[in-house]
C-alpha cells in the first residue's frame, strides 16, 4: 500500500494531535523553544548556521505554524466574510471574485456563504462569521433589520453591505442605480411607441425589485401613461410564477405589449414565454445575461456592474479596517443601457 | 449624530479591545464566572433564575461567545475550504452552493478562493486555509504536484479533490466522465455524416482538457477517420485564442464541417464565431450553458452535473471527517448528451 493511502486511513482521532509542534522543531534542531520562534516569525537574533538548522528541522517534520493562536494574540484574523444571496446566481460570480481579489491583495482569506434570500440564515451566517472573528463583513442583505449586527460593528467589526441596504442600523453599503436604470429602461421603450408595459420582478419585500418597479411607475408617469395594476407582477423568481405572470399580462383584450424584466431570473423565463408567444413583444431586462446578444431578437438590457460593485464594497471594507474609518457612506453605481433587438421592437398592433 | 454612526466611527485601535468579556457578564449578573460558562456552553447545575440573568446580562452587553478559542481547545475549527479555478465561471457556482449546501447541514462554514489556474496561487490558498485549521480541503487543482499537502492531510485535513484529480499523492477524487462524454459527442457528430470535425480544448496540461481530447480522439479511431493535426487546438480560453483557432480550422480548402468545444468558455466564443460564418457548421459543445436551447440552432450539449459533483466531494469529505475514513477512491460521474439542433446539422458540403 503506497505511503499516502496509509496515512488517509488513520483513524480520526489522530486528526491534529500528530501535528509536529514548535517544541519538536526545537528539539531536532537541538535549539531553544524561543530560537525557533524567532525564526517562524522572522525576528531578528539568530545566526544564519542557526537559522539553517531550524529551518532543515522544520522542513524535516513538515513543521506548520498555527494561524488560529496568532490570531487569539493580534486580534486580526486576516479573514472577512462574504453573505451573498445565492452562491449559483450568475449576478454574484463576478461580485465575489471581484471581493477575492481585493481580499487577496490585503493577504486575507475569505469566507463565502449564502442566505437563500432567507433574513434568518442571514443573520445566522453573518454571526457565525463574527463568532469566527472575521476582520469584516461583506453583505447582501435578505432580511430588513441589520441590528443584530450593533454589537459586532461596536466591537470594530468593518461592515459594508452591497447590493442593498441595510435595515435600522447605518452602515455603508453600495449599490446599483436600480431606480434610475429601471425608469431609462422602461423610458426606452415609451420612446419606441409602447404604452401597455408590463413589470415582472422580484418579491416587493426586496431592495432591488422595489426600486426597479418605482423606475418603472417614474417612466410611465413623466409619459402621462396610467399604470393598470394587472401590468404589475411581483414575487418569487421561480420559472413557473414568471410564467403565469407573463402569460396573463400577454392575455385579454389589452394585452401588454412590451414588458421590462426586473432581474436575470425573470428575464431568462421571460424569453422562453416570448419564444413562443404567437405576437411580437418587445423586453428589457434589468442586468446582463451572457448569450444575450446571440439570441434572436439580441435582448436589450440595463446593465449593473456586478464587478464594481463588490470591488467597491471591498475596497471600501480595508480602507475602515487599515486605519481611519469613514463615516457611513451610500455609495451609488450608474447602470447601463445596451441596446440589441428586443428593446427597439415596435408595439404588434 | 445617530448612535450607530457615532460607533462605526470610532478608531481601528479600539478593534476587538472592547468586545464584553464573560468576565463582564460576570460582574453584571452577580455571578462567578464558572456559572457564566455554564450557561453559554449549555451546561447543567445553573438554577432557571440564574440563567435568566446571566442571558440578561448577556443581553445587555451584547456578550457573543468566541469561536476562535472553542477552535483550540477542541481541535475542530467546523470550517472547510474550497479552492475554485474561478470564482466567476457559472460552471463553479452550483459547484460551490452544492458544497456550502452539505457544509451547513454538518454546522460548517465556508472558505472560498480561487486559483486562475496558476498551481503557485492554489498551493499559497490551500496553505493559507490549512493554516487556519481548516477541518477539511475541497480542491480543484491548478496544479499536478500535491506533495506539499502530505503533511497537512498526515496531520488529519480530510482532503478530496473534484473535477480534476491530483498529482503525485494519493487522496480522494470525483470527476466527471469527460473521456466519455466527449467520446459520446463526437460520436454523435459522426453519426451526422461528419468526417472533418475540429476539436478546441483548454490548455493541455489541464486534466478534463487531456481527457476530453483523448474521448475526441477515440471517437475518431472508433469511425477510422485519420485526424489532421490542424484539426485540433487547445490552449487558453479567451476569446481572442479560440476564434482564432476556430477561424482557421474553417479556412483552406479542406475546412472542417463540425466542431466539438471544450468546454464552456470555449464554446461561447465558437457560438459567436458560428453566427457569422458564411457556411452552417456544426456543434457540439462540453458543458451546458443557460440560454443554448434558446439560440437558432440550440446548442446541443455533453451536460456535466456541477451540483453533483460537489455534493459528492462534500459528502465524501464529511465522511471521512465524521469517523471511518475510507480508502481515498475515484469517483466518476455520468455526463448527458442533449441533443438541441446544433449537433444534429449535416456537412455543408
Amino acid at each position: 500500500m503506497p505511503d499516502t493511502a496509509r496515512r488517509a486511513e488513520e483513524p480520526a482521532g489522530a486528526r491534529y494531535g500528530n501535528r509536529p509542534t514548535m517544541k519538536d522543531v526545537a528539539a531536532r534542531a537541538g535549539v531553544g523553544l524561543k530560537t525557533v520562534s524567532r525564526v517562524v516569525n522572522g525576528e531578528p537574533g539568530v545566526t544564519p548556521e542557526t537559522e539553517r538548522r531550524v529551518q532543515e528541522a522544520i522542513e524535516a517534520l513538515g513543521f506548520r505554524r498555527n494561524d488560529s493562536a496568532r490570531v487569539l494574540r493580534k486580534g486580526r484574523t486576516s479573514s472577512i466574510g462574504l453573505v451573498l444571496e445565492d452562491l449559483a446566481d450568475p449576478f454574484y460570480g463576478p461580485l465575489s471574485r471581484a471581493v477575492e481579489e481585493v481580499a487577496r491583495a490585503h493577504g486575507t482569506l475569505l469566507f463565502n456563504g449564502s442566505s437563500a434570500e432567507d433574513p434568518e440564515r442571514e443573520q445566522e451566517l453573518a454571526l457565525a462569521l463574527c463568532a469566527r472573528r472575521v476582520d469584516g463583513l461583506v453583505v447582501i442583505p435578505a432580511g430588513d433589520d441589520h441590528r443584530y449586527l450593533e454589537p459586532e460593528i461596536k466591537a470594530g467589526v468593518a461592515t459594508v453591505f452591497v447590493d442593498r441596504p441595510p435595515g435600522r442600523i447605518e452602515a455603508d453599503v453600495v449599490l446599483s442605480d436600480n431606480y434610475g436604470g429601471a425608469r431609462s429602461g422602461v423610458a426606452h421603450l415609451i420612446a419606441h411607441g409602447h404604452r401597455r408595459i408590463g413589470f415582472i420582478g422580484d418579491m416587493p419585500r426586496i431592495h432591488t425589485a422595489a426600486e426597479r418597479l418605482r423606475g418603472y411607475r417614474a417612466a410611465m408617469e413623466d409619459a402621462g401613461i396610467p399604470v393598470a395594476e394587472s401590468w404589475m407582477s411581483l414575487g418569487a423568481t421561480d420559472p413557473e410564477r414568471v410564467r403565469r405572470a407573463a402569460e396573463e399580462m400577454l392575455s385579454g383584450p389589452h394585452p401588454v405589449t412590451a414588458i421590462f424584466t426586473g432581474n436575470n431570473r425573470v428575464t431568462v423565463t421571460v424569453i422562453r414565454v416570448l419564444a413562443e408567444h404567437p405576437r411580437r413583444v418587445a423586453l428589457v431586462g434589468f442586468d446582463d445575461l451572457e448569450l444575450a446578444d446571440l439570441l434572436k431578437p439580441g435582448v436589450t438590457v440595463v446593465a449593473q456592474d456586478a464587478a464594481a460593485l463588490g470591488r467597491t464594497a471591498a475596497e471600501r471594507l480595508f480602507r475602515r479596517l487599515d486605519g481611519s474609518p469613514p463615516a457611513p457612506e451610500r455609495i451609488e453605481l450608474p447602470t447601463r443601457l445596451i441596446t440589441r433587438g428586443s428593446g427597439e421592437l415596435p408595439p404588434a398592433d
